[in-house]
């Protein structure tokens, strides 16, 4: 999530309006057609200055030239000046920016009743049943809480309770969540900066990186061989005298750089968790939802079934709202008298949004449009890296990609100082990108999921455009 | 929060319809004027049955006879059948169920833009520089979050950051939220059941309860002798080589049976806290934002500034929200490298949502209204305390009390049973109280904002009504 803050030698400042202009010749149609905005009464620097003082100082902003929004529609943000931007990287926005349905269904619950789960409504119900049915069947308990973060919490009480143990499994560059105990799990930050290691009942594996890690393609038994290193953590947990808690695995290593599990990885480590007593929790929050494409959990596209599933971002379309959904076994052993009580939880406006969002994503099509869409992007992209060098790689399921930049093929060298002058030229193009992983360089793609063929070409387009650029063809 | 789940031998189950009907003589008419209900498609025994099945499991439903809730109108909530309910205890409705000018509010903003603090807008600063406005002028960073849960948590970071320390001290019967991080210096939790006691880092004093506690009034020296067990737990954490990170109070400890700290505690505990180089942190999540009625922040009543406030409940009327208010020392600790992001935190919906709660507050004087309507209702029952032994004590200030049951004056044995007849044979009464406290004796006083003088009467009129039935005269 780095923001390249220096300047770019030799770069324009200038932003090219042709390309997006050619995909709507009015930018403020949307402006004028739909909900009026809030009048902006702030210029972006009069905020940048107010946030410096009063907000929380460790957040980065996006961009060099950050973003004014005022309006969010489908794929596209509208910043202050009326324009358009294409956006390929927000995963919260799942079935697109303030989807009509979406907005409908929170407002009207909104204005009739809003309370707490101590009290019957038929919302939640609701909810619940329509998010089981994406489930495998031994999967249907819920417990619907606020945020990722809220669900990854309840997962690891989940998984302490039910096993008696404390000893988590997770992998090097994961990522769970902002909460002491979900920042304890999560490699991304405990050995980011600031953090200071893992505790001793955290257990960290490599990145199981087919691309860049220590087990590559076409290596087929990367996956068994990453698999050996969960055993190897079980191992270790044993001599200790303790048993294991949980594996802890986003299905698609998203701040890792968007890595996809080896196939074989997750079966092996399952298994071998559970003969060690230990369950299995996967972190769907950023993968969930349809995104995947061939299925609606990303777990599934790895023939396992987990334990504990977490959702959180795209479950809300941007409304606050997260789900647990475990066994019958480990929901009876949670229940150990300590009542679970979570004060907005599973409130009838979440529930309502949440609904709206299963419908929307079932009604629109929206996972067969992450399989094509995600599929012709992701040729398109393979297509790309004959003519870049600088494409190192392109991987990732439906519509939840990663495009590897690199200074050498042969060395697979980061391009991170180049990956970020990408996302910058293409903010200026009029394409919201970002990038992650270890060394920054990977632009991720995870766009609301009504991403067409058409937003795929102009993508593709601009992209090509900006590779062309002197910056990147002189090298680091 | 127990819900007596046993069965009152010889109470009739009938419902007394005419008290309610003397409010209202239509209960449907807010049914019918405001914005119509989503229609209910389930039993109440349908939902129980479905939740039992396929919901958290340990998590109680409020009353023997489950409340099964369509509707919210301000101090209202009305079941499926169109009865009305005077809500006595929701504090998170802070400004009344459904405010129209929240739900507008709310409902424009989700139409137009709905996304993540790394773009500017303006909501955020529109809401962080009306809730600063409030604080003391040292508390001026705010970080916007989910949950109280989720601001505690973050309090925890800030506080142990901030000062390299991981000693906490709690106050018995405390309770900050529901992730490991809240439950582990959450006394009401760890010491309760299913709980495993404090950890090492956890110090726990006792209640600072002067009716029921260790150092009781009139004993003016109860503050300080309170105090003096801060001071034995920084002695404590010193002994074992280490220092504090913080200590954590709610300013009216809730859970613990709506206690008020006694004078001169807070200014001894902070100054103590201090000089042994930690940090003082207040939790406003039940008594916060103008509850209080005298103060804005409920432990603005004690003359101390704390270091972090955090906030939930009433700041979002319901919607997931909380803030995390500190100063800019702690904030500037803060940014040691790892970033803070939170998906959901800040987003122009929720900022909206609470901008307009602020708003609401000062323009319906809902402040005065606390304290006028608190302290009439205070009085009031001070006067039954006169009629009926069993009210042994009635505390708290503005529209936060707490009625204590008692079986006798003199012992001040816990009217436990009592006090769940009591609350069951009010919901009868078409009003919801709900208990709290060690004992489960405590009538918690908590309602929408916009309780008035007459429905303090006729509270207090079902009360006595209640009080005088046989299974109370009979005694425990």
């Amino acid at each position: 999530m780095l923001d390249y803050h220096g300047d770019f030698p030799g770069v324009a400042t200038y932003e090219d309006r042709t390309l997006w202009m050619s995909i709507s010749p009015d930018p403020w149609r949307l402006l004028t057609g739909g909900p009026s905005t809030t009048p902006s009464t702030r210029s972006s620097s009069e905020i940048i200055d107010y946030r410096k003082e009063h907000l929380g100082k460790n957040m980065s902003i996006s961009y060099l030239h950050p973003i004014h929004a005022v309006r969010g529609h489908g794929v596209f943000l509208l910043d202050d000046t009326g324009r358009r931007f294409l956006d390929t990287v927000n995963n919260v926005a799942h079935v697109g920016h303030e989807h009509p349905r979406v907005v409908a269904a929170g407002q009207r619950q909104m204005a009739v009743l809003n309370t707490n789960t101590r009290y019957l409504h038929d919302t939640i119900v609701e909810f619940v049943e329509a998010l089981l049915k994406t489930m495998p069947p031994s999967l249907n308990v819920a417990y619907v809480v606020n945020s990722g973060s809220e669900a990854n919490e309840l997962a690891l009480r989940l998984a302490r309770t039910g096993t008696g143990q404390q000893d988590m499994i997770v992998s090097e560059m994961g990522y769970h969540g902002n909460t002491t105990g979900c920042v304890a799990i999560s490699s991304y930050k405990f050995d980011g900066p600031g953090g200071k290691g893992p505790s001793k009942h955290v257990h960290v594996i490599p990145t199981p990186d087919v691309y860049r890690g220590k087990y590559r393609s076409p290596d087929e038994k990367a996956g068994i061989n990453y698999g050996s290193h969960v055993r190897g953590a079980l191992k270790m947990i044993k001599e200790q005298g303790r048993g294991p808690a949980a594996l802890i695995m986003e299905s698609v290593i998203s701040c890792g750089g968007q890595v996809e599990l080896p196939a074989g990885f997750l079966t092996h480590a399952y298994s071998d968790v559970r003969n060690a007593g230990g369950v299995c929790i996967a972190d769907e929050v950023q993968t969930g939802c349809g995104r995947a494409g061939d299925h609606f959990w990303a777990f599934a596209q790895h023939g396992v079934t987990p334990d504990i599933v977490t959702i959180g971002k795209p479950i809300g379309n941007g409304h606050p709202l997260g789900v647990v959904v475990t066994t019958q076994r480990l929901a009876e052993a949670f229940q150990n008298g300590m009542e679970y009580f979570n004060t907005f939880g599973g409130n009838p406006v979440s529930c309502a949004v949440g609904l709206e969002v299963l419908r929307v994503i079932e009604e629109e099509n929206l996972r067969d449009n992450a399989r094509i869409v995600g599929g012709y992007l992701k040729a398109g992209l393979r297509e790309l890296m004959q003519d870049f060098e600088i494409l190192g790689d392109v991987r990732g399921p439906g519509l939840f990609l990663g495009i590897d930049l690199v200074t050498s093929r042969e060395t697979r060298q980061p391009a991170t100082r180049q990956a970020a002058y990408v996302v910058n030229r293409m903010r200026g193009k009029g394409i919201l990108m970002s990038t992650d992983g270890p060394f920054n360089n990977v632009l991720k793609i995870k766009p609301p999921m009504v991403f067409s063929l058409e937003h795929a070409d102009f993508l593709m387009g601009a992209l090509a455009q900006v590779l062309k650029e002197d910056f990147l063809r002189v090298g680091s």
